[in-house]
């Protein structure tokens, strides 16, 4: 995605540390000081603009969100939002989903976020995608050997690629969706994506998977 | 499928016993011996008239094919087929799919295809799908622990069930196609109901998944 360039968002960013930590290696372990409550941490990474875990953290008070996201230009849509509008469990967190064990102590996180991830379609770059084993290991180490990865795009390819790395990685798969805005399935938060995606038509595909140690 | 009634096919069925053996659990662990030439096992359950199975006989001389259909009045159509132009690498089999222990021995087969399979989409038919863990259990133990599953379908209900069912019984999942007939697959032998259904433009799912022991 190109954004513009917004000099002003780090700015924000260092006026607005209680919602967006600058130091996130030195919370690892100690991520529920920073909510109002001690409750289940949900994580979503490659937030965007945040229209997803802001919602879902509207939506669910008794769940504790972090939306991450490497692109300053993006999350400062979210950190916008959560200034004009503080949720007490919903935290921001700049960052590149590649160090989740730098930031996360084992087992911190119980359930993983990935939505409309960069599909990244060429075979040499499948290290990049979001399902890859290495990004796997690293969401099954912060989950504590058990927790649950929900997943969705729009990306017929990323999707194929997923199911099968998942699934050769150990973990179960708990449910599919393969257009999922023609289910049953009741309560999705739509990101900013999945409404310009759904409304041209396309597919949205789902899942939820478990980890186990 | 709602087929015309052929009386006249249970008599061709008992004239050509050599294509079609009426006693398969006689043939438990000796199948090898209806064929010319010892190689691998390759099953379909639920071959309908047979087309998959006989073109795939054709295509793959190195492989041998069993049919298995429990309705006469499909089945007949490849035994018609077989009679007039017969394959030393295919034998079919008039029986019910829910009873392949009975006829096949531990690993005597390496892979199970299943192609179009009944749905059945009513929750409490379930048990009735061709990939519900009671049938998963029976080819894992034909196949001895260790083989194939290849399956094909235009149902998106049933492809769904289909993934999670295979994971939850701990199969792993080598490659999934969500659009097989844009992609590039190569080798793809069509079933009758696979060219109505793509002529009328849906989506052929495809998938491959190991069982290990």
């Amino acid at each position: 995605m190109r954004l513009r360039n917004k000099p002003w968002a780090e700015v924000t960013f260092a006026q607005n540390q209680q919602y967006a930590p600058q130091d996130p290696a030195a919370l690892k372990g100690h991520w529920q000081s920073r909510f109002e409550k001690e409750q289940p941490l949900h994580i979503e990474v490659g937030s965007g603009k945040g229209r997803f875990v802001y919602e879902m953290a509207q939506a669910h008070p008794e769940i504790n969100y972090i939306g991450m996201e490497m692109q300053t230009n993006a999350l400062i849509t979210a950190l916008d939002r959560q200034v004009a509008q503080p949720l007490p469990n919903l935290q921001l967190l700049l960052a590149d989903g590649a160090n989740l064990t730098e930031y996360f102590a084992t087992g911190e996180i119980s359930r993983v976020y990935l939505n409309f991830s960069d599909p990244w379609p060429k075979k040499k770059h499948a290290k990049r995608r979001l399902t890859y084993h290495t990004f796997l290991k690293q969401y099954q180490e912060i989950m504590g050997g058990t927790g649950e990865l929900h997943f969705k795009t729009d990306n017929q390819g990323l999707f194929e690629y997923s199911l099968a790395s998942l699934s050769q990685y150990g973990a179960t798969l708990e449910q599919v969706w393969l257009d999922l805005h023609h289910s049953d399935f009741a309560g999705n938060i739509m990101t900013e994506y999945e409404e310009k995606f759904s409304a041209r038509g396309d597919r949205i595909y789902r899942l939820e998977a478990t980890f186990h140690s």
